[in-house]
């Protein structure tokens, strides 16, 4: 059966393949082959490879497709890295603090372009859908992004605009990942679509995954310290759910949320949570999101084995394993 | 005969008409409308129209293009002027004044991909020429952005390496709104690469003319403080050129460029010019540079009058009318 596993390993390589000018523009490209090889999961270039094997035995079609979603994904942490001031990204300095901020935009301007090079290399016939549906997604990211700024000094966040602005952010890059890939691998137009909303929703729901992990995540394996979105006051699904539900425990986490940062607030405000049973109800959203995605790749014409495969990738990344 | 200014008529009112999303998220559209209600000369766009008008009768196929290449060009003010820290941008604040960088960025990025989006609107048969075009040129004009700012902190910058610089970073842009009018005009792929030639040296008389207003021009119609390019001590072609030519009154420059920003600067730089003869020489090579432009019209296949109407522009933007 097909592995995410073995495409992020063939992801890996092709992205470290990616050569670009040196000399006198040294000062623009390495920042951008800098930010390229610092890993992470490859995940939305590997389920594009995924999908247009899946549908059409055509990843080796769609490698160019899947580098460009890639830079683009990693056009939008310089940019973002910016906007969010973060000093670190994946264990080392980002391209922002090592090489301040004009670097950062030029070289991510840059990236931006690149991607789109990358993604117009699909055949004639297909180039159209392919770059509308990349040229949408990219939209829908810069507006999940600006909402999602814009939440930091807003009081009147509900869960409804915390849902959207992780789709429009995370879901919509995913769900075009996995739409690309099918469309490079012949699917139909339907088919497409539902490999974009089976992206969509595990896009929301390791959304959701991830700032379940930032309270209750084990900090050896999840890569930040534990605790961040709480002294960060960052509007997480944990913290819109315990508003929504109200009572004597919502004003003691609202309470809780304006002490000074720091381990103390951090294990208040988990202790609140517990209270809450927002563990547990943060879990079977995660669940809830999974199944649609799920749900989704059911209604598929995929064959029972890619099927399989595929949700699988959901599993490990929203399942017990973490 | 054709005359630029009625098209720039046509793109004002085609700009303002560019309706964009609004509601929660005019904290992402409101300074892109902004930014593009601003005026300038849409002499790209206007170009454009006029190229797909010459070969074709094809105006009313190019305006989404030509609305493409004007929201690609004030996407670059938006980053250079966080990258340069400018406050104000054609008489009023600039959007990173206004908004503060993360609006500059994120409504910038915004702009690059709602560009793109506007130049695939044309027909099928044209959407690869033109998007190569378009997005090659991209790559250039940042690259032309890098070297510029990579030029501030340099002492070895050469006359050839600043000509490099304005021919990607402005003349790049020019020349493919050129080519990508003419394509849309059913230009052979000859005359339309003929057209980006034309572009590309009109873009390059443009800004050296630009560089020789800053000094000897007007300040009531040059929109701008004379001597602002002395004062920033910025790689003009004019201190290129008498850093090139040596002898005792290179000396005297390179001494003069020294003192501290203010009136006496620019009056003691400018005599030392006026003594070298920069500003007829700085004229010769505006003159040469408008004559290869015309040069590569001549070698179109456009009537006699059309070449005129493109004739007419060259004149109009380094001719002696300021």
């Amino acid at each position: 059966m097909r592995r995410i596993s073995d495409y992020s390993a063939q992801m890996e390589k092709a992205v470290r393949d990616i050569t670009l000018p040196g000399g006198v523009l040294s000062t623009l490209y390495e920042p951008i082959s800098y930010a390229l090889a610092s890993g992470g999961k490859r995940l939305r270039p590997s389920l594009l490879l995924m999908a247009a094997d899946s549908f059409g035995d055509s990843a080796s079609k769609a490698f160019s497709a899947a580098a460009g979603i890639e830079v683009f994904h990693n056009f939008t942490l310089l940019h973002d890295d910016v906007m969010d001031n973060s000093s670190t990204r994946r264990g080392r300095q980002s391209v922002f603090a090592k090489w301040g901020v004009n670097s950062a935009i030029l070289s991510g301007d840059t990236m931006l372009t690149l991607a789109t090079q990358l993604i117009c290399e699909v055949e004639d016939s297909l180039l159209r859908g392919v770059l509308d549906t990349f040229n949408s997604m990219a939209i829908r990211v810069y507006e999940g992004q600006r909402l999602d700024m814009d939440f930091e000094t807003s009081e009147d966040v509900t869960l409804d605009d915390y849902i959207r602005m992780i789709m429009d952010k995370t879901g919509s890059l995913i769900g075009a990942a996995c739409k690309i890939g099918a469309l490079i691998g012949g699917a139909s137009e339907k088919d497409a679509e539902k490999m974009y909303e089976y992206g969509m929703m595990l896009g929301v729901a390791f959304q959701i995954q991830d700032d379940w992990l930032d309270v209750f995540g084990d900090s050896t394996t999840f890569g930040k310290p534990i605790g961040g979105d709480i002294n960060n006051n960052k509007k997480s699904y944990l913290v819109l759910k315990g508003k929504e539900v109200g009572g004597p425990d919502s004003v003691a986490l609202a309470e809780a949320m304006k002490l000074p940062s720091g381990e103390t607030k951090v294990k208040v405000v988990t202790r609140i949570y517990e209270k809450m049973n927002l563990s547990a109800i943060c879990r079977q959203e995660i669940a809830s999101y999974s199944a649609k995605a799920i749900s989704a790749l059911k209604s598929t014409s995929l064959s029972d084995e890619d099927k399989e495969a595929f949700r699988n990738v959901v599993e490990k990344l929203t399942g017990r394993k973490k």
